[in-house]
């Protein structure tokens, strides 16, 4: 069967999540239902990152195998067409070989979380970042950053609810950067474990509060213990803002 | 009575536009009323451009009379926990003398026009940009748009609902430019006309599309006749970015 490559945007804060959930509509969901109705297969989606209720995504990865073979870009408009009017587009579809799989081929995921530091609350961005109203110091949460970076045990970052194999992963790069009134937060590992972005996004504002040192962030990840980890940011915030393939590279 | 001057942001889609209407909520009508709960003073509420059903803001300015005199942040977050949950938001106060008037005061006026050119439709920015989706010139609309610079009859690119006594205007500033797949205008002018930068917008997609020449556009606003306007463009990509006033120059 043909094998597509779906890259994906979205606004989660409709959404319970990429994935199917029997509390709600999912994403995934609202494309298996588009794929069924564009060609009559009931398919399944296969993403790469699992976000959660009220995450977004610029470019979220999935495949999906196809009875017959269609042009690219008759699957993206088909797709969409169906797609409409919720807030999922196929930016792009691409037949691919039967050994790529979204979630396992992908070796590096990217996201980004967005802060609006000020006092006022947010009426354009409602819903797509994380008004925090006490000034933060961007540099400090950036320092603090640093002590994450790298390969370690993150059970402190997290979700009670993860069920990865083991809490040990790689980040790459975690860097904290104002813009204005804007703070952006980029993220990027090999994989991420459940909340982790969001779990250490919390514990950054206490960085930037002036509450947390470099080394009291050193000292939440080396206790891996959930208790350790700073109150868990908002989904508002966060998009899964690329994923990398090896070929790619 | 003391007067203050408001800085305002909001998302323009759940409004019939800034000004009262008898068929919906205005934004200007809202922030009445939080007033009114925050103060109990009945107010008008005063704004710089009286921006149409759908179209946004990132700095509208206002001016209002109180009974008596508030510190400004006061008024500000007094304002804005009554506007809860509207999409609106008072992003600053300022106590300003009885001379100053928000829409006679004000010398420029900047907007924004944002457009998503590609194919697939707008997930994220669902009613905040124009989905063109043919591929469009940037740098033709904006040798066309450098037609409409100047002082001019805009009569062309004024709906036929406009009330100003002059069709007469001029235009400081078009700018065009592309950023990957979105396409921003630029417009600034001391005043516009109803719908104006929509208007114009709208022909210079034609310019984007190469059916029209700067040539043509300059036509366009020779006949000074409604009828010569290209389509009109919608309200969904529409900002209010800025207003200057002159002890600010």
């Amino acid at each position: 069967m043909p094998r597509y490559r779906l890259l994906i945007e979205y606004d989660g804060a409709p959404f319970v999540g990429w994935q199917r959930q029997a509390n709600g509509r999912a994403v995934q969901q609202a494309i298996e239902e588009a794929v069924l109705a564009f060609c009559g297969e009931p398919v399944r989606v296969n993403g790469a990152g699992r976000t959660d209720t009220g995450v977004h995504a610029l470019g979220q990865v999935a495949h999906i195998d196809l009875e017959r073979e269609w042009p690219n870009d008759t699957v993206r408009d088909a797709v969409n067409a169906h797609l409409r009017p919720e807030p999922v587009a196929i930016l792009a579809t691409e037949r691919v070989d039967d050994g790529f799989d979204a979630r396992f081929s992908a070796n590096r995921r990217h996201y980004r979380y967005e802060i609006v530091n000020r006092r006022a609350p947010l009426a354009i961005e409602q819903g797509r970042a994380w008004h925090v109203m006490r000034r933060i110091d961007a540099d400090a949460m950036h320092e603090a950053a640093q002590a994450l970076v790298g390969k370690h045990d993150f059970t402190t970052f997290r979700s009670s609810e993860c069920q990865a194999a083991s809490p040990v992963k790689t980040l790459d790069r975690l860097d904290v950067m104002r813009h204005g009134e804007r703070i952006v937060v980029e993220a990027s590992a090999r994989s991420f474990l459940h909340n982790q972005v969001r779990s250490m996004v919390g514990s950054l504002k206490l960085a930037g509060e002036g509450k947390w040192t470099r080394d009291d962030m050193a000292a939440a990840l080396g206790a891996r213990d959930r208790a350790a980890c700073g109150p868990v940011a908002p989904p508002d915030g966060l998009y899964l803002v690329k994923v990398d393939y090896p070929q790619e590279s």
